[in-house]
């Protein structure tokens, strides 16, 4: 394929479905956590999906081999939005995915209030204050609340959602309280967790959560995901996830399976 | 040994450091839940400890073995805390066990709000109008909220306890959001969480978890507790927590593990 690639971009196979994604190390690769909320996500087979803090748009692309619906992915770096745009023109996937590049806090409402019958969210995972702020603003924007806390992201997807609409999210487990209680106060009940293991006999570094507006309380928690089943050897179910459709020649999400 | 067992009852061995315990059919067994609770309860050298909802006893005689702290056994049923009671005395353990019969919101004021280091609590699964009530009252109390909600019984704990004292519960998974809920209300922190999983594939059928009176948000998940390997054999963990210790002939934990 020959695109329009800035200097520091390359251009990596997502290994299914042909698609291929713009990425650059100079401001963002998307990591295992996006490949694993793409999969874990039930989204619907039509209607409306919104991906927040969608970064270089992974996760449209991804869903984009599971479904019909509409996808808005919202992004406020313009840089990124610009990258998944082009992502999306080279996938030919304009009829089916929108970049929105702006605020979400901002965009939710034009976007349109009840209108969706899901939403996506891998968003930064460390507060605004918490150390290892990274000097490049790229980055920094991605791993810290920098644009928005956890309590307003989670807000905003439920007031995107539809009653019986749900949300699927992916975030660090240490912060599953908070998560819960945002949920909660904005009527999102949690009904699907899955927490991530690198390995059998470790703590969780990742957790699924699949929340559905205005319903009533009871929450299923799925087998675990053990990422490496000896030494640094993926898991069969993170073999098929990754390889399971088909087997491409680059390595595009293996090189990022580390994760962030 | 020899005492004045009621014609239902039977002694059973606790399979670690000679305990026994009194147990009857008619009344309510020991199961799975409560010997993985006082597996992962961290409980102090010393100090003070309740045991809320505490049946026949189980929790308390399996706390001894790793405590020298000593422990109040609230139970509210006379039968059971009869049990309980006599239970303590055979074992010989009068001196650092105490068995409490009452209802823990009367009860709870007269033990001491803030006295306590640690409250175990395995408290009735389900709602006290959900489906399955069992025509047997013993049981019933063992199963339903009828003697006090989740809510409730998590208040009573967090009342208890000392700033930074901790309190850990056993529950069906499906009430998560509602005990981290519970907890933040009563402020207990969830620091430490494990989810039991049957088999490694299979969904969560048990969740352990440990608060903090007075924290700050931070939660760890600890690596999921799989019971059996293959088929219907114990898991390495599971043999290593029933017959870690010594090796018993009676069988009084196996009997039950496959949970109530």
């Amino acid at each position: 394929m020959e695109h329009d690639l800035l200097p520091s971009e390359r251009l990596d196979d997502l290994l299914t479905h042909h698609l291929h994604i713009i990425q650059s190390r100079e401001v963002f690769s998307f990591s295992m956590d996006a490949v694993l909320l793409a999969r874990f996500a039930a989204v619907p087979k039509r209607g409306k999906i919104a991906d927040l803090c969608s970064g270089n748009g992974v996760i449209p692309l991804l869903l984009s081999t599971r479904t019909q619906a509409t996808i808005d992915a919202v992004e406020i770096q313009p840089r990124l939005a610009d990258m998944a745009r082009r992502s999306v023109e080279l996938n030919g996937l304009q009829s089916r995915i929108s970049v929105v590049e702006g605020d979400l806090r901002e965009k939710a409402k034009q976007l349109g209030y009840g209108k969706y019958d899901y939403v996506t969210v891998n968003p930064p995972y460390l507060p605004p204050a918490s150390g290892d702020r990274n000097d490049n603003a790229h980055y920094a924007a991605a791993r810290h609340e920098l644009n928005g806390t956890l309590d307003e992201i989670v807000q905003h997807c439920s007031r995107l959602l539809r009653t019986g609409g749900k949300a699927a999210m992916v975030h660090r487990p240490g912060r599953l309280v908070e998560i819960i209680s945002s949920m909660t106060r904005w009527k999102l009940e949690p009904k699907r967790i899955r927490f991530v293991h690198p390995h059998a006999g470790s703590e969780a570094n990742m957790v699924l959560i699949e929340a559905t507006r205005d319903a009533r309380p009871s929450v299923k928690l799925l087998p675990p995901l053990i990422v490496y089943k000896d030494g640094q050897q993926y898991s069969d179910e993170i073999m098929q996830i990754y390889y399971g459709g088909e087997r491409g020649d680059t390595n595009a999400g293996a090189e990022e399976l580390r994760g962030s």
